[in-house]
């Protein structure tokens, strides 16, 4: 896009009447009307006096997993990490509907609800190979003008048990992964060492960034954390490493939390929390206050992990207030900023709506930050890269 | 009503197909249409194929407290339980609709979303006296046809520490309230055997059952459950008698757990919990297989406590599957239970859906009961005695 666009008639989440000047798809100007360069041709859309909030951005998510798009499927249970690995990949076999039809009907869902970018997971082992990493590729060029892809090549049956995993994280990366990911060096590989010697590899082979799952919990998970943390350091990785879900870190003691918050922000580790339920989880203020970044993401999305997810991100937000008791404002607003700015900035955005950042924003009938996580009104206009691609719970 | 009313294609939540009968507002029969004795001029509805289930039903709310039909409250923040009731008071005196018009807006807000009934806990204290309650009888009459009201006399700013309360408490109950309530003999009162004391004067003499907040920890909290189920036996209140909240049930040790959990079976004292998400919450599977019932309910609901809840009691009980990690068919189930079966027997209402229960009930299509909580429709046909209240998300 060339031509100009002025939504007018909006509001900014402090209540303030503001005037919003796109320009080739990205944000030229935000303030009042009489701030910004508007020329007589420029296209004018009317605000309706809604509030202009950034485009939520999703952390972590699984588009190659989700079952959207198939009649209900039933969750097979599984007790541990590893037998629950085992019945999925059981299920994936019998899957009638490609990554390409579930993973875009889960684009299509998202972006309506505000996402406009989203760090996909994909799932590399021996048995699946680099498939469902080609189907993402090419939902990165159908879906893009919805949703900007990140992908994560994800060892989710392990590296050491699944011999051969790590020459195909290689490959993937090779092929067009963004990043390359882990999973519990301890609790599934058994090998603390050798799992994150083959994923530091990855990285400084191939110079791309990390982003671990780790559910190991307590000391254990801690002791993992300070090993990427100083990985990161040895290999001048800082700001391009994240952990996902890190539970240990709501469950350790102030002395084991303290150094290892203290080694995560030197290493500018980035953390990853979906706010889950059964279990301890990262907790935010203290997280920021020891300097750590704490960015969220939906996780699965009805998929063999769980039958549950929506991937609406101000419910998410939402669900990490409930579970970090949040209730006023300002924590609603450093839940939402979760799901926008951090996010943002571990996905490698611009400040959101700042001068030359995508046109990435949403409109909601709401007063404030708060008010629309309390709320979560379905009657969100959605604008990608300055064009409005979704109202009212429905694709335009 | 006295006509009969046929509801045609609809599917049990097993998916056989099956027809509903209805007569006087109550179920008078339910399956194949030939099992039946539908009379010629019974009126026929189309159920569209649709999955009939129980009407929802709210064994914890605050119909008082809410600031529902007013402008976004934003949270005064209050560490303590004494702090919030404090803030609550503060801003109560402010507040500008009645309480006929903000519970009157949250009682249509749920009944369609399918909660039939309810058991809304309502402040008495010495300031307000019975004002809430009055208020909230009258909603019983003006709403009565939407949601059953069961009430509540509540004490939320204690009973010893505000002289005057337990006589209020007696008059209330004998103005109309169902059941006398309580909050915290140790934490908020100080004083357990003097604040039990009083609750229990109130329901042996009005022969009413029993309500009480527990918001107390860990074995504190523990004891206080014993104490109240011990009285419960002495005074042959058994089934007569809850506990909310108790917070403690979650983060107790085997031994105190098992103490705890047999003694609230052998009293009959039910559980109800909303799934929280900042402290521990009681667990359901060990509370059932010990004997303990176990329901739920929404508690706040935009109000001086929280500004988040919106009275889903299907995201409630999803919510609650979070917490547990309840993930398998089963466990939804269960769950879904909490807040139809459990809550309705807790208010003392018959086996939902069999022959002379009233006909409360909604259609969703969906498959499942698991389903309709992991998919969350919001498309929802909502009967209450047998006439269709709400349709898509609006009264009819």
């Amino acid at each position: 896009m060339s031509e100009s666009l002025v939504v007018e008639n909006i509001r900014n989440a402090a209540g303030e009447s503001v005037t919003l000047l796109i320009e080739g798809g990205r944000v030229a100007g935000l303030g009042s009307a009489a701030s910004l360069a508007i020329s007589d041709s420029a296209e004018r859309l009317d605000g309706a006096g809604r509030i202009i909030l950034p485009g939520l951005v999703d952390g972590h998510i699984h588009l190659d997993k989700t079952f959207m798009g198939l009649p209900f499927v039933p969750h097979i249970p599984g007790e541990t990490v590893a037998k629950r690995i085992a019945a999925e990949r059981e299920l994936r076999r019998t899957v009638s509907l490609p990554v390409t039809a579930r993973g875009g009907a889960l684009i299509e869902k998202i972006a309506v609800l505000g996402t406009v970018a989203v760090r996909s997971h994909v799932d590399i082992d021996t048995e699946i190979g680099l498939k469902g990493l080609e189907q993402v590729l090419s939902l990165k060029q159908s879906h893009g003008h919805l949703v900007d892809i990140e992908i994560v090549a994800f060892p989710q049956s392990g590296i050491m048990r699944d011999p051969g995993t790590a020459e195909l994280l290689h490959k993937a990366v090779a092929e067009g992964a963004d990043l390359v990911g882990g999973l519990d060096p301890a609790g599934i590989d058994d090998d603390i060492n050798g799992h994150l010697d083959a994923v530091f590899a990855v990285a400084e082979r191939h110079n791309v960034g990390v982003d671990l799952h780790l559910h190991d919990g307590g000391p254990l998970g801690a002791f993992e954390l300070r090993q990427i943390a100083e990985r990161t350091i040895a290999l001048s990785l800082q700001g391009r490493v994240a952990v996902s879900h890190a539970f240990c870190l709501g469950a350790l003691d102030g002395a084991d939390f303290g150094k290892t918050a203290e080694l995560l922000a030197r290493a500018e580790v980035s953390i990853m929390t979906n706010g889950p339920g059964p279990v301890p989880m990262p907790p935010v203020k203290p997280l920021q206050a020891a300097g750590v970044r704490v960015f969220c993401g939906s996780d699965n999305i009805r998929d063999a992990w769980s039958p549950f997810g929506n991937g609406d991100l101000i419910e998410r937000a939402g669900i990490i207030c409930d579970r970090q008791d949040f209730r006023a404002d300002e924590d609603l607003e450093r839940a939402f900023d979760l799901a926008t700015r951090a996010s943002g900035a571990v996905l490698g955005r611009p400040e959101p709506l700042s001068i030359g950042a995508p046109a990435d924003f949403i409109l909601v009938g709401c007063g404030s930050v708060a008010e629309t996580l309390a709320k979560r009104p379905f009657d969100r206009a959605v604008f990608k890269a300055g064009r409005k691609i979704a109202e009212a719970g429905r694709l335009v």
